[in-house]
């Protein structure tokens, strides 16, 4: 099949569209391979070939392998859209934000950590990074006592949301309402956030 | 070193001390190589050697290799010391529960769910043990809307309680004393097992 080339428009819209879905492949391909072997294991051509993009395109995107895995390995950018509201509102937000990771995407990208090898390398720097990018910069913005136990707490609730809904599948929890759910949920994260006094 | 063997007493307690130490290393032996590799490509050999026993030890334990995988894929036996506490208690119960798996014994059998493979007859088997003999087993003590729901939020918590604890490693979770956090995380899960009027 031939593709048929669409000239960009004036913002090139469609072309920044492309390239994000190509390097989100050659992300995911690469969060794939990592789950399964050992860093110093996974060469550019098998995250390529599983992608199925060419390697030089991954050099091009995102410079070397190391440059790639650092990508891979942190939670900056989810911890962003996670985080992103006041914070009367964050537990309900939070718990929306995994619920339509969940459905959109079929992935949450917090889940990560719940694949964290307990040895090596990749382990240390995958919880090193959860948390200074997630629980640690969630406990900066809270008041009171143990800022850093109740956020390391808010957070679990919402990796094991994420588990019950990704991984065991609960049929209850996949057939609700996302609405619904965070209005059942939402409410124990928030305990941890902003206690009542 | 040599060991010091003492007699065993009229109830033979030593011996079945022995043996349960036993069978526990052969099951936590089986559950790291199927965390590993696809079930069918495990052999009994494998699952002594990692043990440190000898394949026909766990014939006499266990029956066969299918047998021995029935045991280590079921939630059963967890989920009778997780789920034995009187309904108002019972979320409390469940939060030093999983503290006490993680600290005592460096895992946490519910956690095994978060393992779960998305593909392939060993995590379909987990899903459906996990469901029937977890989430639904506790949706059936629960009274008032949405029981199946409730559960599913209530095991939830406490999943990604065991994966903050125990994979994440949250320093602040970890240091804090057991019925500290049950007073803070216990009345959460509490919330969905018997929500306020």
């Amino acid at each position: 099949m031939s593709t048929v080339s669409t000239p960009p428009g004036p913002d090139s819209a469609p072309g920044r569209r492309d390239a994000e879905v190509t390097k989100a492949a050659i992300v995911k391909a690469a969060r794939h391979l990592l789950a399964r072997q050992a860093h110093a294991d996974i060469t550019l051509k098998a995250v390529a070939e599983r992608a199925g993009v060419s390697p030089p395109l991954i050099v091009k995107y995102f410079g070397n392998k190391d440059a790639l895995f650092a990508r891979v390995m942190s939670f900056d950018t989810d911890a962003d859209a996670l985080l992103d509201a006041p914070l009367p509102g964050l537990g309900r937000h939070m718990v929306r934000h995994v619920l339509a990771s969940q459905r959109d995407r079929g992935a949450d990208p917090l889940l990560r950590i719940a694949f964290a090898p307990l040895h090596g390398d990749h382990g240390e720097v995958l919880r090193a990074n959860f948390r200074a990018q997630v629980t640690e910069r969630l406990a900066a913005r809270l008041t009171g006592p143990d800022p850093g136990l109740r956020a390391e707490l808010a957070v679990a609730a919402l990796v094991g949301l994420g588990v019950m809904y990704g991984i065991a599948r609960g049929p209850h929890l996949r057939g609700t309402d996302a609405d619904a759910v965070a209005e059942r949920y939402g409410p124990l994260v928030q305990a941890q956030l902003t206690p009542a006094g």
